[in-house]
């Protein structure tokens, strides 16, 4: 334990160099600007930037005649590897290695250090460190990008997979709680944010980017424990023998054979994905919306063809379309002679808000439906992006019925996006994206019922 | 035949009303102002609008003095009815159906009609109706939404379906030739309209939505003339009984059994796909890129974990990725000693268009490499969104080298799709949709091959 440091430390201190750059790697005078930009713009502790001007510098750091409880190193392996050294004697408790390139000998070597003087230490090679949208510490050097404050916490093996999360977020206006990159994993390992985050209260579902795990069981009854309390979702990269090989060099930690750790993942409660896009996808639906009870899900639509893919991607996967019960329909014709009361139901390209929300609501009352796709476009339809508010309505009005909304189309789903973006309803632009939504409502139900 | 009068017609009426308006029904004074207000701002040729304000009016049609070519009827059934019967004195070669709700005697009289008078009928419940971006024809009330001139036509029995595949060509910026609304299909149906994009020289590739098809002989025998020349991508909606029932009351044409309709379809040289997003994807890769000749593909990445979920994706449908030739590892490492040249191949955070050009270039030439994935993360990454410029050189200089561009994230890929829209190189968000383009250039490859 002692992850406390990472997430909410009081004073950080930033290692960096405004001169040195690596011919190939991240160290560079950008690289130390824009997280000292991003420290200084959203963190609300103290926050301190240490120029290291040349290798010699760096022992002026124990000089600096003050403490911090996290150091963050961006300098070039050698010398963050120095910084660390110097930073210990600063009374740090934890400390994070943005930058790549370390040699065995140089984790090792970390590894020592650190174990010495009781600091747990992130990474090396995280590239985007560590986001606490709750104290808004962000080392991120993307400048400016800071998510919403959310539910969802992220561990990413890869820096480019985390930040593709990350954009996903911001541009989807999805909040999440509390980002960790973990990179070579020489110390704070997926197990011990597990931890951390089942304790955490901000924390409602992990989301995982996974390449490979040194320790198989502690990470499965890390999973195991979280699950029994929280919804896991977990993308593993590196399944085939080429991609596990670049795993390996890339991070630095072994990828293991996929089909194994994918049954014991399962076991251990996790709920696993195949695409970088459902990993994100299945992550929102869990923060946002009620567990799935059933297969049985009805489709309110103001769109025919779509509403029609959409039945049949739910069939693909195992999902009903009830006959919706002979209430439901007597209810919709009274109100809408000329809407045939058939799930799928096509509200015809003239609905507006009102006519969604009085259909949505009489369609949740019906005991054959356990969950609920409205699919709202905007072009070949009167449809206008504030409609869509109905949904929100609704599903405040239901806390206990799932809904999700399907908006295909380009310029269509970002607006609708724009208008869901602050509420519980999720949006997604095809079918198939929806499904994967689904399926993660549905196995929270299961894992909680197990 | 005798489709040329519904995408060139050089005098177009349309008959709607600024005061009649169903209850529920897609007929109504904005429908009317809408088409009109986009023939007006597009149509190269004659354009004239007939406002019918009471059912009486109709009759005004025929003494209009004029002729035209095309008819386009935007009131409810009866009246389009009535105004069909008017329309013919006008010496139309032509109609297009924009609205729907019609009865089967209603739809038999327009068939009556037509024959009579040798006049093709498109539709009704188009909803849609027609586009041509030669001539500037836009039928569709979307207003302003006109797609820029490409080689893909689309040919879809749904409304909405259509409009989702108009949204993602305007707001990716990818070009359509022509859009046919298909609707009820009393007349003009798909095969008419594949014979005809068959000789349309401006058609490169049709992108099909397929709920029924009453004739399956005929369109069969259409499908395999058309791919002996020209690939064709299909999407059939209404593969379960729920979905089919409500395709049958949807647009009025049985569903049929899907996998008999699958097969055959194959057997025609047709590309089938799952999913909307699929649809979309697999045609704008086809008319952007050639055939793929193999199956091994050559990942250049500048971030780690997306690439490894790439080489995962493509293993899992059955492509390969090869290990690079000595010479290709050679000349990367002579260039970039610091980069493991190994397939997938991760050019590291801080690759600019300068790297990436490069790189591709020597992997292009590795005879091991029949296809290229190019990851261009701008978060978590140096690069700036103008570098990806360097693809769209490097896919000018090697016309033959299938490339694809992967770039997960939000904003991440908005910016680097407006990087690309005037380009050869098609862009997607996630590794399944990369995985879902390639399929497509694969297949006709293959049917090129047959």
């Amino acid at each position: 334990m002692g992850l406390e440091a990472l997430f909410y430390p009081e004073r950080v201190l930033l290692v960096g160099s405004s001169t040195i750059r690596e011919e190939i790697g991240m160290a560079s005078p950008a690289l130390f600007e824009s997280i000292a930009h991003n420290l200084r713009s959203f963190f609300k502790g103290e926050f301190e930037a240490f120029d290291v001007k040349s290798p010699e510098n760096i022992r002026e750091l124990r000089r600096l005649g003050k403490t911090f409880d996290l150091v963050l190193l961006a300098l070039p392996p050698d010398l963050s590897l120095s910084a660390l050294k110097e930073s210990v004697e600063l009374g740090i408790e934890a400390a994070v290695g943005i930058t790549g390139g370390y040699s065995d000998e140089q984790r090792e070597e970390i590894r020592r250090v650190c174990e010495e003087h009781g600091v747990r230490f992130l990474g090396p090679n995280t590239i985007m460190g560590i986001i606490n949208t709750d104290n808004g510490l962000n080392t991120t050097f993307e400048k400016n990008l800071m998510p919403e404050k959310g539910g969802i916490s992220v561990i990413s093996q890869s820096g480019g997979v985390g930040a593709c999360l990350l954009d996903w977020a911001c541009y989807q206006g999805v909040g999440l709680s509390k980002v960790a990159f973990v990179g070579d994993k020489v110390d704070v390992d997926d197990a011990d944010l597990l931890e951390f985050f089942l304790e955490d209260e901000q924390t409602k579902v992990v989301c995982a980017y996974v390449e490979g795990v040194s320790e198989g069981r502690k990470y499965l009854e890390a999973a195991k424990k979280f699950t029994e309390e929280k919804p896991l979702v977990v993308l593993k990269g590196g399944i085939i023998e080429e991609s596990a090989r670049r795993a390996l060099s890339h991070t630095a930690s072994l990828a293991g054979s996929f089909e194994v750790f994918k049954a014991a993942l399962k076991k251990a409660g996790a709920f696993l994905v195949e695409d970088l896009r459902d990993l994100f996808d299945a992550s929102v639906a869990l923060e946002k919306q009620p567990r799935l009870k059933g297969n049985r899900i009805a489709i309110v639509s103001n769109v025919g063809g779509p509403a029609i893919l959409m039945a049949d991607a739910l069939a693909r996967e195992g999902f009903s379309l009830p006959q919706l019960s002979e209430e439901t329909r007597r209810e919709l014709l009274r109100l809408y002679p000329k809407i045939d009361p058939t799930n799928p139901i096509d509200l015809i390209a003239d609905a507006r808000a009102d006519r969604f929300k009085k259909s949505l609501d009489i369609v949740a009352s019906d005991p054959n439906v356990d969950g609920i796709i409205a699919i709202t476009m905007l072009k070949s339809c009167y449809l206008e992006p504030e409609d869509v508010r109905a949904l929100v309505e609704f599903s405040e009005e239901h806390p206990e019925m799932p809904i999700l909304n399907l908006t295909p189309g380009g310029e269509d789903f970002a607006l609708i996006k724009e208008q869901l973006k602050d509420s519980r309803v999720p949006v997604y632009d095809s079918p198939s994206r929806v499904v994967s939504a689904l399926k993660a409502l549905r196995y929270w139900h299961q894992r909680k019922a197990a």
